[in-house]
């Protein structure tokens, strides 16, 4: 299931790496370049929902590692992603009502590997990351994770609102992590639930704080603004398996 | 009380660091020279009980950004370090139970600095590094700190075990977090505490706890060994916290 992570560089290795089934985090083709094999590959990234950024030659310069780019340049997922429904799933299967992490936007990779790893270890499902302005499944995420990401299922996902709104519709309720939330101790956070995590300074976005049914905060009692983003999950996380396990009492 | 974080090379450098009360976290001396000046340096540094460490002329060639160090290169601590007195003395004048963290060698930067945020916000009084074989308050220790640096003490000392033994003479307990510890839900947290925090490898040195009172774990419900190091101090730290505001209620 797993892959190493790479950069594929030119015409040829790029559409093939679609076209074996590779997930490409990232595509870099070059502004105005619109000959046939690149129309191949814009459709080949049409088709998969890739995120494409068209950029001038000096930024393809210097992304390229070989110096041979043709126009093209694919970011290859280390990881392969899941989809929403293998979440759903994995919880049916232990016979547990869903808990699933959402990152809306997570960047430093090393945040997101520390994530990974306290998913697993809280028992959550799964995560769901956005497909924009996000860390995806990287080397450096892997490594962070100390091997979690071979275990605890990730979702990359177009649209985190609209996911949301249709887990909803599957019964799930959503708390997201905000400075101004109630106290992560006054709120029933047992049954199907999914943990909203905003960015590293941003915070979660107005849209999706906006379709979570609740806001949770973390008691702040000293001089700064927030706890690092990982370690405000593991918090809440563990304030969700606190009150699994005593509901389970 | 803020200083840059500096590489200091040099003979008379590094004797005017020392004597002008700058904090030297590490001392460079080229293994076999004895002369005039190093032994001053020597002394000042046997004064100060800095770590001294004895190298070839490799290694500090390798170290030196200058070319010339002269047989010395001392780095100095980014930012000043406590006495476990300070951190006693900041609970006592918020009327409250000491709650210190101790890191019994933790060696990421990022996690000290993720550890000391989380320190400030869950209100404990100061954390209590070792002077060998962990993290100083580094630059990036103080950028991942968000600056936490500045308000929550960080003392550091030679000997973790006989802090612990002279602070429980104060009355404090300590709980060492281990794997194979007592769940912390069951463990009464409230009171003066000590929350020890072990290596990110190897955990926590069995000399250090064995000294402690209680041992912690967090509930595991996944398939990896452990969560990230400064995940695991949040999560125990806030459930010191949630203690602590049951008790007060």
């Amino acid at each position: 299931m797993r892959y190493e992570e790479s950069v594929c560089e030119g015409r040829n290795p790029v559409l093939e790496a679609f076209r074996s089934g590779k997930t490409v985090d990232r595509l870099f083709i070059l502004d105005g370049c619109h000959d046939g094999p690149i129309q191949t590959i814009l459709r080949e990234a049409k088709k998969k929902n890739t995120l494409i950024n068209y950029v001038k030659k000096e930024r393809l310069d210097q992304l390229s590692e070989t110096g041979k780019h043709q126009g093209v340049i694919a970011y290859l997922a280390a990881y392969e992603y899941a989809e929403v429904s293998d979440i759903l799933k994995a919880a049916e299967n232990k016979g547990e009502s869903p808990f699933i992490i959402i990152l809306d936007g997570i960047e430093d990779p090393h945040n997101l590997g520390a994530i990974i790893r306290t998913a697993n270890l809280a028992g959550a499902h799964g995560i769901i990351i956005p497909k924009h302005g996000a860390c995806g499944l990287t080397a450096t995420v892997a490594k962070a994770s100390a091997g979690a990401i071979n275990y605890t299922p990730v979702a990359k996902v177009t649209n985190i609102n609209r996911t949301i709104d249709e887990l909803k519709k599957d019964g799930m309720w959503f708390v997201c992590a905000t400075a101004d939330g109630d106290s992560m101790y006054n709120l029933n956070l047992t049954g199907s639930i999914g943990l909203v995590i905003g960015n590293e300074g941003k915070g979660v976005s107005r849209l999706v704080r906006e379709a979570c049914d609740m806001t949770a905060s973390i008691p702040m009692n000293g001089n700064i603004d927030s706890l690092n983003a990982s370690v405000a999950t593991g918090v809440l996380a563990y304030e969700i398996v606190r009150q699994r396990i005593n509901a389970g009492k």
